[in-house]
C-alpha cells in the first residue's frame, strides 16, 4: 500500500502545481481565473493563496484520496496519467477542509507544525481553505480530459450532491460536540460519517466512474465502497487519536487526548454512553463537556471507553464496514491489480498507525 | 427604489424559507440532501444550519441582489415569478460570505447585534456560512425552471468562474490589510474590487441572462453593469464607514472606525497615500498597520483623507463607475420600467446612506 502512495504522491502533487503554482504570475492569474478587468496583484495573491496552501502540502498528507482516483481509473481500465487533473479535486477539497475544520476547532497543530491560522493569520488562512472548495472545482470547466457537456454537467451535480452533504455532516458533528447529553444514536453517528468524511470518498469515487464514462450502477457501487471505506476510515481515526493520546506520542502531530478536549462524539463515546453505569456516563457527559480538560480528565475518559469494551467495539465496527466495503468492488469487472490495492486500502484505512 | 425592494423582500425570503425551512424535519433533508443512508438528525441541522443562518437573514439585509436579479429577468421579457428559487442563488452565497467574512475580521457586530460566530460559536458559524455556498448551488439540479442540460450546465460553469475569482479578490484584499505600506495601484485596488464584491454581482446578471436564455453579448453587458455598479457599491461601503465613524453613529450595525481598525486599503487610502505629505504617509501606515486603535488615531486617519481630497475623490470615482454601469444597459433592449428601476439601482448604491 505504501509503495502505491508513494509512487504516486510526487505525480499527484505536481498536477497539483500545475493548477496552482507555487509561483504566481500574471500569466497564470489571467490563464486560470480568467483576463483582470483591471489588474491583478500577483504578489498578494502568492501571498494569499500559494503559501499557505502550499505550505499545507509539503507538510504532508498521504494523497490517499488522489490514489483511490487513480486506481479506480485504472481498475475500469483506463489510463490513469489522463485523468490526473481530477485526481486532485478531492484531494484540494480535502486539505481545503483541513484548513477550514482547523479555525473551526480552534486546533494549534496540523502535520507536526502550527495549524495554518496561527501561522497565516484566521482571515488568510480561512480564505484559502475556501478558495480550495472552488479551485478545484473549475477543473471540470478547464476540461483536461476533453468530456462531453453531459459528463461536464453530471460532475458538477455529483460535487454540489456531495458537497451540501459535506456540510450537513459537519454541522451534525459540531452540534454534537457542543450538547452535553450524548443522544446521539449509532445510526446517525455512521450517517454523520457518511456526510462528513463519506461524502469525499463518494467524490473520488464518482468523479473517476464520471470522467471514465461507467454505468450509473458502477458509479452507485464504487461510490459505496467509498463511503464505507471512509467511515472505517474515521472510526480508525477515532480509535488513533485514543491510542495515541495512551502512547502520550507526539508524533501524531495533534494534541493529547484532542478528541476528548474537542468534545467529540465518537461511536466509543455513544457505545460507551449506552453501556457503562450511570454515573461513568454523567462522568463522561461532564468532561467531554467542559471547555478544557486535564491529562487525569482525558485519562478517566478512556477508561470508561475501555471498561465498556468500546474501543474493541469501535475496530469491529470498522473492520466490519471496509469488509462491507470490498464487497461493493467484487461483484465489478474490475481489472485485477489495481482491484487488489484497491481492496488492500479498505485493510489500510482500519490499519494504520498513523 | 426603496418600494421594489420592499415589495420583493418577503417574496424573496418565502423563497428562501423553501430551500432551507426555518423546522428542519427529515422529509425536507431526504429531499433536498438526498436519502440518508443510515439516518439523520433533524435536530441538529437545525441548531447548526438552519437557527444560525435565519438569524443572519431576520436581522435584516436589503436583498438587492435578489431584486436586481428578478429586475433583468422583468427587463428581459420573462415573468420573475417562474425564476424565483435562481434569485436566492446570489443572494444565499452573499450572506454566507457575511457569516465567513466576520470570522475573518474578527468582527464582533452584524446587523446590529452580535456577530454570528460569537453568538453561535465559531465552529457553528463557519459551517453555516460555509454550507451558504454549496446550498444555492444545488438550486441549479433541482432545476424549478426547467432548464435543458446546456443551460444548467452554462450556468455552474459561470458559477464557478465567478467563485473563484470572489476568493483571489478576497485574498487580495485580505494580504493587503496585513501589509503595512500602501504599495497597491488604483487599478489593483478596483480589481479587488471587481473580484470581491463584482463576481457576486456578475452571478445576479449572468444567472438572470442565463436562466432566460440571452445572447452572450446581453450576458457580457449585464455583467459588466452589475461589476461596476458593485465597484460602486463597495467605494460607496468605504465611503460610508468614514461618515458614519465622523458621526459616532451605532446604527450602521459596526464598529466605530471599522475599516480603520481592520487596516482596510480602501481607494481613500490608496489615494491619499499618493497625495498626502511623507509624513502623513507614515502616520497613516503606522496607524492602519498597528493592531489596534484608539479613537485619536482613527480621527487622525480621516483627517489626512480629508487633507488629500481623498474621500471626495473616491465619491467621484464611484458615481462615474454607476454612470459607466448605466450606460452598460443602453444598448440593450429592455423592458422601460424594470430598466429604470436597474439604472435607479446604480445611483442608490453610492447615494444610500445605510
Amino acid at each position: 500500500m505504501r509503495d502505491v502512495l508513494d509512487e504516486w504522491r510526487p505525480v499527484v502533487d505536481e498536477t497539483i502545481e500545475e493548477l496552482l503554482p507555487r509561483l504566481v504570475d500574471d500569466a497564470y492569474l489571467a490563464d486560470f481565473f480568467g483576463e483582470p478587468t483591471y489588474q491583478y496583484d500577483p504578489d498578494a495573491v502568492q501571498a494569499a493563496l500559494s503559501d499557505p496552501i502550499w505550505e499545507l502540502l509539503d507538510r504532508g498528507g498521504k494523497r490517499w484520496r488522489a490514489v483511490v482516483f487513480l486506481l479506480l481509473v485504472e481498475a475500469f481500465g483506463e489510463d490513469p496519467d489522463e485523468y490526473l487533473p481530477y485526481a486532485c479535486v478531492p484531494e484540494i477539497l480535502h486539505n481545503g477542509t483541513i484548513i477550514v475544520d482547523d479555525v473551526e476547532d480552534d486546533a494549534s497543530m496540523r502535520r507536526g507544525d502550527a495549524a495554518l491560522h496561527l501561522e497565516h493569520g484566521t482571515d488568510v488562512a480561512l480564505n484559502a481553505g475556501n478558495a480550495m472548495y472552488f479551485l478545484p472545482l473549475k477543473i471540470i470547466t478547464r476540461d483536461p480530459g476533453d468530456l462531453d457537456d453531459g459528463t461536464r454537467l453530471a460532475a458538477y451535480e455529483m460535487l454540489m450532491y456531495e458537497l451540501n452533504r459535506t456540510h450537513l455532516g459537519q454541522g451534525m458533528d459540531i452540534h454534537w460536540h457542543n450538547e452535553k447529553e450524548i443522544q446521539m444514536s449509532e445510526r446517525q453517528y455512521l450517517e454523520m460519517c457518511a456526510c462528513k468524511t463519506g461524502c469525499l470518498g463518494r467524490i473520488v469515487a464518482r468523479l473517476a466512474a464520471i470522467v471514465t464514462g461507467q454505468s450509473d450502477a458502477v458509479e452507485q457501487a464504487v461510490a459505496d465502497y467509498a463511503e464505507q471505506m471512509s467511515i472505517a476510515f474515521q472510526i480508525g481515526d477515532d480509535i488513533l487519536d485514543v491510542e495515541h493520546t495512551l502512547d502520550e506520542a507526539g508524533a501524531f502531530g495533534k494534541e493529547f487526548g484532542n478528541d476528548v478536549r474537542e468534545g467529540k462524539k465518537t461511536l466509543m463515546v455513544i457505545h460507551a454512553a449506552r453501556n457503562a453505569d450511570p454515573e461513568d456516563v454523567a462522568r463522561l457527559e461532564e468532561i467531554l463537556w467542559a471547555d478544557d480538560n486535564d491529562e487525569d480528565e482525558i485519562l478517566e475518559v478512556i477508561e470508561i471507553l475501555q471498561s465498556t469494551g468500546s474501543i474493541e467495539y469501535a475496530r469491529e465496527q470498522a473492520l466490519a464496514l471496509a469488509e462491507r466495503a470490498r464487497n461493493h468492488l467484487s461483484d465489478l469487472d474490475l481489472e485485477p491489480e489495481p482491484a487488489d490495492h484497491l481492496s488492500a486500502f479498505t485493510r489500510f484505512v482500519v490499519e494504520r498507525d498513523v
